[in-house]
């Protein structure tokens, strides 16, 4: 770390805080310059001692040098993490497809959509049992019915399921079915269910936030990784910004910044950053050509009838389209897909 | 509601909009402008299904017209909430100060920490058992051991007890100790928690999210009162903006905004807002001008050693300074403070 | 328009609303609902005078109906803009490349890069002469010297130029040398400066401003057209949020948008956008396949010794690399490149 | 300035940076670390140079140490910078109000609200000749003949004028009138007019940009200052964030924050930032509570028939009974009025 003393530090107040440097077991080079005095630190990795002299008399800013993401960060781990799940490989070669209703609504609207979007080359199904709704008064989701409806279009097609879990107290529930927990944007520092999904071993899908750097995104799968569980794919889709037109601000250079900064693999999710449905192919090709590992997109059999985000959600013959140019960016930017 | 139609829309697409509308059971008052058809829509609330609508063709837009929000805006509730806990009184003629270290870390220095609080004429005391960090490595909390301290800090000084709460697991725990249950800016959107502490039947305070709008912040206060619990204090606590010097901005147009769409109390933390000690003063002054029902602040008995947040702790001599101002500009605004 | 009357608002201050409504010229269609009263108003479009009525008594809310920007908009213009630029093509079948420095430096530097560029199948020559700084110790560019070593470069190269013009004193002299006029982002509202560009005959370059929405930068467009000026290319160059990684975050979505709301052309700059030289590849290959236009990219010949962003300018070999790429993307989207 | 370089970086890559630096004239105290190395450099300021350096081999970032804005901070000049205008005086003991129109509409308009508001206690008249408007379709001020009226209202009531320029070329005719000349919000940083006010040697009331971090808004006057005019008033007016409900969001904490690292006088413009009038007397008691040097709000003698942002404007008996609440404010923060 870095102490900048500010323009009017006498030297007395320097030398204190460099004595309380040394309390910590710390050793400091002062760099005196002509303005302003600078304290270097060495040492282990102090952070959290050292941030508390932010009050001191003198000091005017402390700067990081370090990653404060130890275990997410490709500076302990410069190889590409690839989760192996149910016979997808996330993060490898080939970009994945994750396709699926937003929501479980029933038996036979979850697996016509899974025998379709299988048909087109899908690797992965999603479909929502438990629903995160701003409002109270929106569709909550069908719970376990509707994880028993996942596995059993998974039984079928052979896809294996990513599905959202909200409660910590309902991740042992949701991993009996799910291959993949889906952990959402609003739960991103949600630190209880981070543990909880950590202890669960299962792979975990982590949202970016609406506000969260991507530094905090690192440091949320940080939460997971320290629990044992390394299984974690990113996934950007959309922050908050002032945009109206748009639901959120698909940040597409940070797909190609986390790739540079961790070794987990990062897709995007177009829909429910744009929030509509023209959107979506031109988000998903733009994607996979800034480098994702690939992108996660709704279709519905019936848009129109959907319970949730039908807005946002592809026909199943929009989809059969976007497989094919996916598949043709993929192979631009070096890559390729499961056949 | 009312449905916009494009500006190319055909004759036919408009039928079919009607048509969909009157199949829900409602009413439609088309209006055929130059360039555009407008469908006003007439009938009991039923956002959930118009809004499905949102992908039909021809249609470019959907206007809600009714508050999202039944409960907790002022259209249904148009007298003020007042809150009355352990002898003090949110929301009422008199403004509140509710203050105490951002962490409980010892009995010692909470007690103490807490009697100088309440001499300088605190009404509620502030303290973290359960502490949310962005980085897993930052000091957690002391958990039950810390609501143990602060229901004898309470015993000792009369002062009612305010305190986080961040696991659904954990809301009767604490419900056993604190007098206010606290939903962070990092929760509230956390459904389960919204829904838990909605259950419990103790007073709450829920604390705006970083990238939540004004709207979001009353929908969130839905899902506590559609559980039967209205008993909330709403906190203005800085949102996510592109500013740096500052950790986040602290919004206080939204304090004046709220008590106008609101029945429910509002209160400002400057101190989470600013991260700055030197910003807290002038930012709960400006607050109390604004219109809030109180501010919330972090008084720490030795901010230099502080295990959390020491940076935008005040001391108490700060403190006391604080009060005195408080109480001034209170008066102003035709609010007095409890003696 | 529509104006939403309050939920409180009396019959009498409804009658008001329409009487002053009619008292402009224009009908009313009243919607009476369970809670609100909607006036929906048909005729020309009189937003000014209406908008103006937001104050009066009982009214919540004046939502417009027709896009504002009426000559940049589709509704009046479905067909797309295609701008010939001295042998150039912008928003017609092939996607276009801008390359060259931030800044002109110097003679040998621009001729140097002009000719890699020409050679590496750029369409078109960028470099600044009248630079825009945030601090007033910055570089400021060469200024007439600069644009004359451009139009060298432009004889030598067959390249047509693009420069910014800052000042509208300086429309005139910019508009003797340059082939395109680039009005950058932070005189995006510089209305005095759009007028002067729009009266000038020449096409320009309108890059979208840094807090600015789709919305603002079609009206900006609109300045322009309604001089008699329809040759304008857009120009999405990173909008200001929270995160701090990337010096603004490319708002990919918006290039997309554009396509759907407006017939001018949309070309991105990953560059500016991102400040970092590693995020301009992925995020000019993203552009395409999101459906620009065409990129603006920094090539510089010795980007080490660059006197203005020289952190995010590509070197010739990563330029050359770079054109493989864009015209791979841009075969998968339907559109090609000039030999 | 301090350079960070990567974990990864070479002890060749060190040793070229260090050479580097030297190359350019300047010290430098290199901290090797367990991890990193940083490299302190000591000298004169050659940020410029420096920054360069950020594309070097190994080099991770670039930290700047001192304040970019050598004559705004406080670092140079601690003392307040208070400005006399036309008998007012902006940054003293006393807080000013500067009320009037949002535009100068007619002869008649200008002058009732000019007497009114001076007979309310306003210390200082605006009202806008040249009007900046998002739209061309809006009403874009009378120009000359709104000057004249401006110095017919001084005339008569004594209050000196403030009034905006929008053009480097109007700025010689404006400032044969106007006391101050305003620079808005669009026109923070177009560094042609910034430096045409700076020469004019009038004083200068110059807004924060809407995007605008507060170093920025410093920057932007340090063009002012290099001109060799020191007499400006920097105002806050609202940034642009997600929240939708109010026009901008004030950011109070930026007035507390600019009184820390500026010796130049700041205000608060609570009407453009909120867009309500329900807003304003809020906003201008919390921004005299933080701290500001004064506020500035829009009067009409009718705001109903406004022809410019009525909707926010206050009624003259809201302006009289604002003044009486802001004397109060102001003394309980220590400040004063003019009688």
């Amino acid at each position: 770390m870095i102490i900048v003393m500010g323009a009017g530090a006498s030297k007395q107040q320097i030398e204190n805080v460099i004595e309380k440097v040394h309390s910590f077991g710390l050793r400091t080079h002062p760099i005196y310059g002509v303005q302003k005095t600078v304290i270097g630190i060495v040492g282990d990795d102090k952070t959290r001692v050292v941030e508390k002299m932010q009050g001191m008399p003198g000091v005017e800013d402390i700067i990081p040098i370090l990653q404060p993401y130890k275990f997410a960060g490709r500076e302990a781990h410069p190889e590409n993490t690839v989760l192996e799940v149910g016979g997808a490989r996330i993060g490898g070669d080939a970009v994945v497809v994750i396709a699926g209703p937003c929501a479980v609504e029933s038996e036979s609207q979850l697996l016509e959509t899974a025998r379709s979007v299988k048909k087109a080359g899908a690797d992965i199904l999603r479909g929502g049992a438990f629903k995160p709704r701003t409002s109270p008064y929106s569709f909550q989701g069908l719970g376990e019915e509707g994880l028993k409806y996942l596995a059993e279009a998974r039984d079928e097609t052979g896809l294996p399921i990513i599905t959202e879990v909200t409660d910590p107290r309902n991740v042992e529930l949701v991993s009996r079915y799910a291959d993949i927990l889906q952990v959402g944007a609003r739960n991103m520092q949600n630190f209880a269910l981070l543990t909880e999904v950590g202890m669960s071993g299962h792979p975990v899908m982590l949202k970016r936030g609406l506000s969260s750097t991507i530094k905090d995104l690192l440091l949320a799968a940080e939460y997971v990784i320290i629990e044992g569980n390394r299984d974690i794919v990113l996934c950007e889709r959309g922050i908050t910004t002032f945009e109206t037109y748009t639901r959120n601000t698909l940040d597409l250079s940070a797909v190609a910044v986390i790739k540079q900064l961790s070794h987990l693999p990062v897709i995007a999710d177009p829909a429910h950053a744009t929030g509509r449905n023209n959107l979506v192919e031109p988000m998903a090709l733009a994607a996979i050509a800034a480098g994702a590992d690939g992108v996660m997109v709704e279709v519905h059999n019936d848009p129109d009838s959907a319970l949730c985000d039908g807005p946002q959600s592809l026909t199943l013959a929009q989809f059969d389209s976007l497989m094919d140019k996916v598949r043709a960016i993929a192979g631009v930017v070096g890559r390729k897909m499961e056949p």
